[in-house]
């Protein structure tokens, strides 16, 4: 037999991926996970899709998002734990593998926190580019939490939104994003209520992380041609839109089989009717058709969103030179001969001296 | 804000846990998966359990299996590539992830492509304990791939089988797996094809890889008392055992649901009879009820026994102080500013020279 078969899965530490980030500029990162997003939506049928597997407990949700086409398979772990902030630990946190379809080797182990919050930003915007008027200037951020800066930057990059009206239950979280957003040049106001939020603004974008049927936004709350774009809603039992909302406007959404069960549609009957918003993007259903329609975005994040920013990432590390590798499969003189690798240490081109990978 | 909460996950790399193995012993850690399975076995309704959910193509299969109770959260990735070995690869490479169900938590990351070996044997040779004749001691193995040595050495360990009766449809595994046995000092002869190799002895354990509807064993090669110990027919379309065979034992499963979709029994009307092998072991059906029975284990691998054999693995990187560590999730002051960590990079204690961590 020849020489083991060395795998390298390359790797992603949180660190790195947020220094690829800051290195190739976040709002050009959101823009191209928005246009890998496209057209990965655009070969939509050539997608192995299945809805999420979700493991529910008091706390929260753990889920599992696989998705696979002829060439890559994908998966993300993700959870969501609404009282984690008072433990100092984030509400969301993820990573994620890209492998290889033809032989099931994992070719990359990437977080995905942060990469999550600028997919959901690109697919946001994403959306909101193909549903909202053309001529949106103005967006109103309910929840401004860990997301609430992508989804500003997202939709000043990719439709030049340039006023935000921020409104969270919890004052330090707005004022958080106030700073934040000042920070990057942009106009923002914190107002008292969701109410006073949403008035006169073209685009709202409901971000929440409460694990409850909430009720953020009712349909007295809405105008002609406004673009809602419903994030937080997201899985069994956590909603944010009023029914009226929904039924006011069309409705599009992801992957129609996982938003039936998690978004906000879940309040409607079975035959409801919306839009995938994939149809959108390759001109098989129309999108806004007046000046004032209102659109919804029923927004639950779907696997491929993953699969599009784990391609990216990739391809950046490759851009960006990046090197950091795990050992995850053991290296087989003879694959058959899994019991050799317990005879002797297998040889391995080097040690670190240290003991906790960040990269960084 | 406090200071950043650092979240470190365990890490696992392939050679480190094949340094733990080698240290603690296989024998020894294959007994301690067993027992870790039994007692998890034992509370079975304790879990939250889904069939696997799996992405198939034209070479192979890969799939996320998860499971949690109300502490713990595990899945594994797998695949089953029955021709990675023409290119040097192992046919099956998995690895997996324990979670904390509170605040969802990666707690550890593990390569489970030797685990699993040892866990897959270790759950063969728990379910011969309870169901083959108490005085067998000889075994054919029917498939001398990667998985046959683990096998062998689980059977030796937990039940005293002490006779190895090989075949292989390639003469180069045997021969591999001969001078393996034979180096543990256990008893073995290679057989001409699989009717000799099965001819008198008390348990046949069929492991092998191909993705076809393969007929391995038929019924005129059972004998009176037999334990069946069918392994390799682990998905939709991959079985290796005639339905007579089935017809000719009573058959016993771990989790029904997943069986009926992936074990042999798929040839089987959805009515066929079969018992959870945790019934038997907490008494609430019977196993073997005559010497004379034929008992058949269609296994196909559960998510329930990844999760005992990464407790196990975890406990033992305690036991062993194995300090090795990843970092996946950001370090965040403030977990609703994920936004923060893009702005300097985030402290880190130390950073490894090397860009390849095996750490062994």
């Amino acid at each position: 037999m020849s020489s083991a078969t060395l795998i390298e899965t390359r790797f992603l530490s949180a660190e790195r991926a947020a220094a690829m980030i800051r290195e190739h500029g976040l709002a050009n990162c959101i823009r191209a996970i928005a246009d890998h997003i496209a057209s990965d939506f655009l070969r939509w049928e050539t997608f192995d899709k299945s809805a999420r597997v979700a493991n529910h407990s008091p706390d929260g949700v753990i889920e599992l998002m696989p998705i696979a086409n002829a060439e890559l398979y994908a998966f993300k772990y993700v959870n969501g734990h609404p009282r984690n902030h008072l433990q100092g630990l984030s509400t969301v946190m993820a990573f994620g593998v890209l492998a290889d379809v033809a032989t099931g080797t994992p070719l990359l182990v990437s977080e995905l926190t942060l990469t999550t919050a600028l997919r959901t930003a690109a697919m946001s915007a994403l959306a909101a580019r193909t549903l909202a008027q053309p001529d949106a200037r103005s967006m109103a951020i309910i929840g401004n939490g860990a997301q609430s800066e992508f989804q500003a930057l997202a939709f000043h990059s990719l439709l030049d939104i340039d006023t935000f009206h921020l409104y969270d239950t919890d004052p330090l979280a707005s004022a958080k994003l106030l700073r934040n957003l000042q920070a990057m040049g942009l106009q923002a106001k914190v107002f008292a209520d969701t109410r006073a939020a949403v008035a006169g603004v073209d685009i709202v974008t409901t971000v929440t992380a409460d694990k409850t049927n909430a009720v953020i936004l009712t349909a007295d709350m809405l105008r002609p041609g406004m673009h809602v774009n419903a994030v937080g809603g997201d899985c069994p039992g956590k909603t944010e839109l009023h029914v009226d909302v929904l039924l006011a406007g069309r409705v599009f959404v992801e992957y129609e089989p996982q938003t039936r069960i998690e978004g906000d549609i879940q309040q409607m009957p079975a035959d409801f009717a919306v839009t995938e918003l994939w149809q959108v993007l390759s001109g098989q259903a129309p999108g806004r058709q007046h000046g004032d329609d209102i659109t919804v975005f029923d927004s639950v994040g779907f696997a491929l969103e993953d699969f599009s920013a784990l391609r990216f990432m990739r391809d950046l590390a490759d851009q960006l030179k990046v090197q950091d590798r795990l050992s995850l499969i053991p290296a087989l003189a003879d694959p058959k001969d899994l019991f050799a690798c317990l005879h002797a240490p297998a040889a391995i081109p080097s040690r670190p001296a240290s003991r906790r990978i960040a990269f960084v």
